[in-house]
């Protein structure tokens, strides 16, 4: 028998990095180690003084990426009892847009004294949400030339996403933007440090920063139009070549070799999405299922065979998630947040008595007793937009709404309104994927939701009235998928594979037990959802535009002093 | 110097009722007694057994209000240290519509024992809502024959009156109808008992029972053309005569002279109603002021020279608070209401914890939090119907609702809003009335809410830009209110007043602290009410029948078992 050979798969989330030694075999993993970021969020003060931060700001400090590789691949290794030289690959994800200013040599501004105290010269986090009027502009301008990427986002590009960051250093610090050698998100700058290569990747470049295959960027007109220093933003700070998922961006440099105890010239994978590497570790490499992606947000993910303009996707990017086919993303922004904002801010003392006395965490004692009651029991309709809206409106501005509250309205009842909020949220989204030819069938779920809340999951199969299905490895999906890349960029002579649906075909698998919708509770919830559209509509499309006023009113009042 | 009198107001409230005794010269409480209801709100199952009640349903049990007398009277008389005969008179007030069948002679049917299970039989709270298919059934037969009594309410007739509590009778339990001889408010009932003579007054009569002076009940074909078996019940089971507040509905019969150590033949005044009552006992008895009566719920009052049909009245009847004038009332079924389920369902652990660290109350310590914020700071809004709408709507089945929670939304955010969606409840009515030429310049204030919670009296001034004045009795207006029209219904020739208004001047006073709206929060308020009212009209007006359609599906989810 041939020595086993072992991937390394890299998942950067929002407050620290998991590193997962896998057997390229059959996807178990060896051993892992989590290393969680030094300077977390950074959304009140930068770490080395300097202004208060606004609200909307989220920070990183790309140090904490570093140490990622450095404390948590031999912390792994070490994990799994696998010896450095079984490693044929490195894989990585990130989450997105999640970009950066650097130099020319790839250091970022922020880790140059003089800048270290400009907020602007960070990295962004994907949930930097700052940028809002940068990215009216950016549709405003987008909508009015007619450009293609409109269509690609679903009719609107986010304050989240790449161009509405790089806009918003060059409207607010403008000095930032001019020392900006490259402008380049995190998932792309980490590959650069381990290899040496600045290769980008399709993915982020095709859902965040308006890039088609085949097609390349918007026109520098488009760029002046929106700000005439930007006219040349394309081929300076931000190159034109991109390179296909699981294809080897490089081999590990001497230096990270030393660091980690890797062989020099491991293949290391170009980088890629979070969300988007855990599709194939869920199993799926073919149209017709959607992949949720379920913790404090849901990201939705669908395979198709050919472009569709979906209304309200984040995005739609050939050879997005899968090489040959059409990948399209969607998202709601709030999800398991907002029940952690309700146990925070709503539960009431009454039921921690309760959940004491019956010896049972808050947590699961509200679901008990929510999972009594019967849909449309409670009265109670909720809108699912505590942080807005990223599909299908594309709004952040949007703001959460409660109905049918009475005297006798309980917290349970507020609860299983709001888990019920969220799957209207992603029902809509499955209806407008539907709706344009993008079929989705069955869907898919991992992350730290599915595992914790079986209530949450069979809600959502009964609204949607559609099979959910579990991967395997619920909470490390991204991570094997990296692992899965990191099979496919080493490829099959080295003991990986060829391709990504190959990979999946040995590495991913799912659960024996799945959620199934009742049919009769579909069918209550068939109401119910009607009534939510309704609302939707209402106060997503127009007709009332109460939540940005009451926001510009807080606004006003707030810097009134 | 002549020997003092003194006069009994008696209050009768939803859980208990109030014995003053009170100076007849000054208006100053003496001595006085609570008895709560033995049997307080039923609203479960009927003290002596019987089927489970609908969650609707709220009644009472006449045996309680007569022990309020029985026991009362005495124990206050002893605690004011006066003789009985010194007391010149004795008035009542109640809430209302709360009415009871009787038979000929006054004896409840509750009190027999073959009626005592069947819940019809007993006294209908005003708080029983059940009666919303009559209510509407009323108002669809009443508009369709262009009656007078939709423009007497304001357009819409409620649930919690009169007829529409009758005809649930006759639909629900028409034997129990049939063997009615005399339906009856409660108001009226004790005073029945108390001097032996069925004299009913004027005010339950035109707010709750479509009486108007000079023009009497709607005709014999209306009532038919609610149902035939009504045809006949002006006349029979409702008599036609009233009299006016403060008159003499007779002298206290032997055996309650007994019971109480009272004279017999003390003057007893003709009953009134809680609400009406207060308005006097506030100083107020001329028009440009509205009295807000405030708990619970709250219940508006105003005077005006002339009738003018206000949208979302509850009521507009001559003579009906002061005679003289007409007598405007609307109201708002929950507010204190609201606060208490926020308390007790909304305020969560992490608060209570703070309190206790700061030795506060949850109360005072959230009162406290929320008094820091500034007016649209939360980004809150909501609609203060969590027991239905009953100014200007007038409409039972609508539901609370809160727009604007991000995730960063607090409980004392949530709970500044609750206080300011009343405050525009309130607002809404002042601007009804001012719209249609009833004055309004100027704010009283009487009942438990305004001494026990500052902030949210400042925060009525500042949304409404009105002054808002107290009563020196705050918390007992309706007994001085009572003992003041028992002064008039005594004479001055006894020792008491000619007029109500004379007794006012006399009896009645304000404090010295007002409430004054500070201009800068009022003009963001001004702002935050507008948007209020495009939520009120969309939920309220039949844009978006949400809330209804929510407790219909409710309803048949629950009876399919």
């Amino acid at each position: 028998m041939k020595k086993e050979k072992f991937v390394i798969g890299i998942d950067y989330g929002t407050e620290s990095g998991r590193v997962a030694v896998v057997r390229a075999r059959n996807g178990e993993e060896a051993g892992n180690a989590i290393v969680p970021y030094a300077d977390g969020v950074i959304d009140e003060k930068l770490p080395g003084g300097g202004p208060r931060l606004e609200p909307d700001w989220a920070l990183q400090n790309p140090r904490d990426y570093l140490q990622v590789v450095e404390k948590g691949v031999p912390r792994a290794l070490r994990a799994a009892g696998v010896k450095p030289g079984a490693v044929i690959g490195v894989g990585t994800d990130f989450t997105a847009s999640t970009p950066l200013p650097a130099k020319a040599d790839g250091t970022p501004l922020c880790m140059l004294p003089r800048f270290r105290k400009i907020p602007h010269a960070w990295v962004k986090l994907w949930k930097h949400h700052a940028a809002q009027p940068e990215a009216n502009r950016i549709n405003q301008v987008g909508a009015e030339r007619g450009e293609e990427f409109i269509r690609t986002y679903g009719g609107r590009y986010s304050s989240e996403w790449f161009f509405s960051k790089l806009l918003q250093i060059l409207d607010e610090a403008p000095e930032i933007y001019e020392e900006t050698d490259r402008f380049i998100e995190a998932a792309d700058w980490i590959v650069w440090q381990l290899t040496g290569e600045e290769k980008r990747n399709t993915c982020t470049a095709g859902y965040k920063a308006m890039w088609a295959k085949g097609r390349g960027f918007p026109s520098p007109e488009f760029f002046r139009a929106l700000h005439p220093r930007m006219e040349d933003v394309i081929g300076t700070k931000v190159p034109e070549e991109y390179y296909p998922l699981g294809s080897r961006a490089g081999g590990l440099t001497p230096e990270w070799a030393d660091k980690t105890g890797l062989a020099a010239g491991t293949a290391v994978c170009i980088g890629n999405v979070d969300a988007h590497v855990a599709v194939p570790a869920c199993t799926v490499t073919q149209p017709g299922a959607m992949v949720m992606i379920m913790g404090t947000s849901i990201c939705h993910l669908a395979l198709g065979p050919a472009r569709c303009a979906v209304e309200g996707m984040c995005g739609t990017v050939e050879d997005g998630v899968i090489p040959g086919l059409w990948g399209f993303e969607a998202g709601q922004s709030a999800v398991g947040d907002i029940f952690g904002w309700f146990f925070e801010n709503g539960v009431p003392a009454s039921v921690e008595r309760a959940a004491r006395e019956q010896k049972m965490s808050v947590k699961d004692f509200l679901e008990k007793q929510a999972a009594r009651l019967r849909p449309a029991e409670s009265g109670v309709l909720g809108l699912d937009w505590w942080n807005g809206n990223r599909s299908i409106l594309v709004d952040a501005d949007l703001t959460g709404v409660l109905v049918g509250m009475s005297l006798a309205t309980t917290a349970q009842e507020v609860y299983r309104a709001l888990i019920e909020a969220t799957a209207f949220g992603t029902r809509q989204i499955v209806e407008a994927f539907n709706a344009r030819g993008v079929a989705v069938n069955v869907l898919y779920a991992c992350g730290g939701l599915p595992e914790r809340n079986q209530l949450l999951m069979q809600i959502f199969a009964d609204v949607t009235g559609l099979e959910i299905r579990l991967a395997k490895q619920l909470m490390t999906c991204p991570a094997l998928g990296s692992a899965m890349h990191a099979a496919v960029a080493a490829g099959s002579q080295a003991g990986g594979y060829d391709s990504i649906v190959q990979a999946a075909q040995h590495m991913a698998a799912v659960q024996k037990h799945s959620y199934k919708p009742n049919a009769q509770r579909h069918g209550v919830y068939n109401h119910l959802f009607r009534e939510y559209q309704l609302l939707h509509d209402y106060f997503g499309r127009g007709a009332n535009d109460v939540m940005k006023r009451l926001k510009e009113l807080r606004k006003q009042v707030m810097q009134g002093g």
